[in-house]
């Protein structure tokens, strides 16, 4: 029902559009972090809104599928066509204006095609946060961002993508633009449109400019590493913390000894923090208002958690260099994973709760099928693990395919009976189609459906991503 | 299309639903608090989401329409169908249990029936903080606050009844019950159907459910009023404190002399608290985390602001009891407008750096139209103001009812002519269909239509909110 961007439908963009529009079929644009689809298409990067809207219109006339392209960081494959008829790939990133800065308001409006670091950058510079932070912040851009609902460290204390959010312009699937770029914290004027496209990773309109939420910058910055008994114990550091600082704790990161080993065995110049590794331990970090010293505040803590037998060891940063330091333990755990390489990662959440219950059982669940070694870290003040499995010294992932399914579908089967997510920051895209099926509410799956076909009758935005192509 | 709830069509449902679900149709249901309409239905009231399943099939099969209804406090007319063919009133009241509470996740799952002021104590009872509040939440229920997406007094800080909820338990127009109670802070499964009923006002589903988010309780709380030179300082205080506070500012309240004129002249009783009253002042209020004193943090704010220019008298404070009389000014205003009698009443929201100038171009456009007094207060760290306006003494709103059209297009056209919003947080009901559709962005009011369609093919669900009936 869908046709290719044919030679012919190429010749009929370029009557619409310059020239400029139209980019060299890159092997960048038809790649993903992690290796495991390769896509096709046509590239076409329209400057404006108007051409995106040229694409769209075109696109739906000829009922030629278009994938909406930000960085390309995405780690399900949203991004990523790769098979069924030629698609367009419409990337934004010929759209990175920053529209307009509102620094007495606390509001930017951005181009979707803006790289993340860039509104970092242009914030601080108006003395102000964007506090979104994901590891790919170097690449990734404000639409697949919004898109795709990201999240990163900073949730607990500014919420995610979508609550950093005021407002949208976007491309519907017919052509039209939306002009919701309202820089408004107060708007009950129908029916949450804004939070529909967020989060739908592409499927329901083109996103090609938000209104940002930006924050006061804090007055000071702490940040500390202490160990912990347990994830049991982490929880009651959490809720100690936010009783000693209330909003001011920013991130609350918990790490195994596994992400210190696996640093120390593939990134041996990155400083080990602690003399003698602890099992779990906590990075803490802080943002507090004037007349509070964070690094006084971050020693109170830890003496009262040292005195409720929460914390062990702990050690406050005192300078700049410090907390960086710190972060860096934490930043690169991801790295140290991708080296060693991992049969199974799952990013998921669960009630707060329920967290030490499922480190418990799920070691258990994954010992069932064969002997793995278990990175379990992430964002715990958001109750959001990253689970990774990985494969015994002298073994590589490549040894154990045949588990690699049996592992996904007993972590994912933990988390969903004791109410978790199987996606808590990273989306369906095309990885994750069958889990939605599988854990994924059937009359809410009916409405996402009905939704779809109501706002995208011919299927044309990012076919397959979310839901299966022709649902 | 759609058929009256016949006694034959009740007949039918007392066949399937225990006798206590049909209540007396009381007058009470088929009023609202400003007058305005009168409805007409009957009244059934399910103790349980099984029992609300039951009546929306029913209603479904028969195409009877249905008025999902909580506390009966909206303002836009919402909750009454005052034309078309009798409907369901689908009342949740006698739904109200706490399902449950997680103090350590900051999180409670409560009933669509429950009354705010209830869930605020059992919140409470829990050493935490359920931070939506408004005038009437001794009445409203959870599941209308949610269903319009209410906003009030402390959204600066905690976000409006969008931000403060995690999950929700619905059932859909076919009649099927969606579960969707997930306590998680990060979930990215599909589209967000959450947000889609929050603020949709019963047209889309019947919330039965919530999965609240508590906050941990500040340490010390502060309120003090100031006295400023306009609104644009009233501005540059706000931005002043959160530079002092952080997210510690719970409220930041803007009031003018009219208000304080108003209660002298209707409830004498309520102590003025200036000695010459000011034309612009505000009432700030903050929680603080331990170490910080909050009067004396408010007395430092007071001093900078006073050097600056920005605030020209205050007082702050010493006591709960002080706390709460400065509280009553402000929270008494609306009774006072009420008993003076509102020509015109408008719940809009601006961009904050928009607000001085619409305050002066308001003004010139009332005064093009006649003679009037206005009294323009609110939530100014939301850019929401409640700007109503007023007889000159000695008249009454019945000597302009002839003007009142007019005053409401001026002052609504020119809101959305700087970039602001004619709901900011009442929402559209009845009364603001009419707006919606001059204002509203026409690709926008299109997606919605076909949301509507999509979910509620038959349009049984509270048909004439939001969207015209038959729309």
């Amino acid at each position: 029902m869908l046709n290719s961007a044919t030679p012919e439908f190429l010749d009929s963009l370029r009557a619409d559009l310059p020239e400029a529009s139209f980019r060299e079929a890159e092997p960048r644009y038809f790649e993903e972090p992690r290796g495991r689809w390769r896509g096709r298409g046509v590239v076409v990067a329209p400057d404006c809104t108007e051409g995106v809207a040229q694409v769209v219109r075109a696109c739906a006339a000829a009922r030629v599928p278009l994938v909406p392209y930000g960085g390309g960081t995405g780690l399900v494959g949203g991004q990523i066509a790769p098979d069924g008829p030629v698609p367009v790939i419409l990337s934004l990133e010929r759209m990175r204006a920053v529209r307009g800065l509102w620094p007495e308001e606390n509001v930017m409006v951005v181009e979707a095609g803006a790289i993340l670091q860039e509104v970092h950058e242009a914030a601080e510079a108006a003395g102000r946060l964007f506090p979104l932070s994901i590891a790919s912040k170097g690449s990734a851009r404000i639409g697949g961002l919004l898109a795709t609902n990201a999240g990163g460290v900073n949730v607990l204390r500014y919420g995610n993508a979508r609550e950093l959010c005021l407002g949208l312009e976007a491309v519907m699937p017919d052509g039209r633009t939306w002009n919701g770029l309202k820089r408004l914290r107060k708007d009950n004027t129908g029916y949450d449109l804004r939070n529909l496209l967020i989060g739908a990773e592409g499927t329901l309109g083109v996103i090609t400019a938000a209104a940002l939420r930006l924050a006061p910058r804090p007055a000071g910055e702490g940040t500390a590493l202490m160990s912990v008994a347990g994830p049991r114990a982490a929880l009651d550091l959490l809720a100690l913390a936010r009783e000693h600082m209330g909003e001011g704790v920013s991130a609350f990161e918990l790490m195994h000894r596994q992400g210190l080993d696996f640093l120390a065995e593939t990134l041996p110049d990155i400083r080990q923090p602690f003399d003698t590794p602890p099992d779990w331990f906590v990075l803490i970090d802080v943002g507090l208002a004037r007349g509070l010293d964070p690094a006084g505040a971050l020693e109170a803590l830890f003496a009262e958690a040292f005195e409720a037998g929460l914390a062990n060891d702990g050690m406050i940063a005192q300078s700049e260099a410090q907390r960086h330091a710190f972060w860096e333990v934490r930043e690169q755990i991801p790295e140290a994973n991708r080296r060693i390489g991992a049969v199974s990662s799952h990013d998921i959440s669960l009630p707060l709760s329920a967290i030490p219950g499922f480190i418990a059982r799920g070691a258990e669940v994954v010992a069932g099928i064969g002997e793995f070694r278990i990175n379990c870290f992430g964002h715990l003040g958001d109750g959001n693990l990253h689970y990774n499995v990985f494969p015994m010294p002298g073994r590589s992932r490549a040894d154990h395919l045949s588990q690699r399914d049996a592992i996904k579908r007993a972590v994912h089967d933990l988390v969903h009976d004791m109410g978790g997510s199987v996606s808590a920051e990273h989306g369906i895209g095309r990885l994750k189609v069958g889990d939605l099926e599988r854990y994924g509410d059937p009359p809410k799956l009916d409405a996402m459906r009905a939704i779809k076909a109501a706002l995208d009758p011919a299927g044309i935005m990012n076919p397959g991503a979310v839901l299966r192509a022709g649902d």
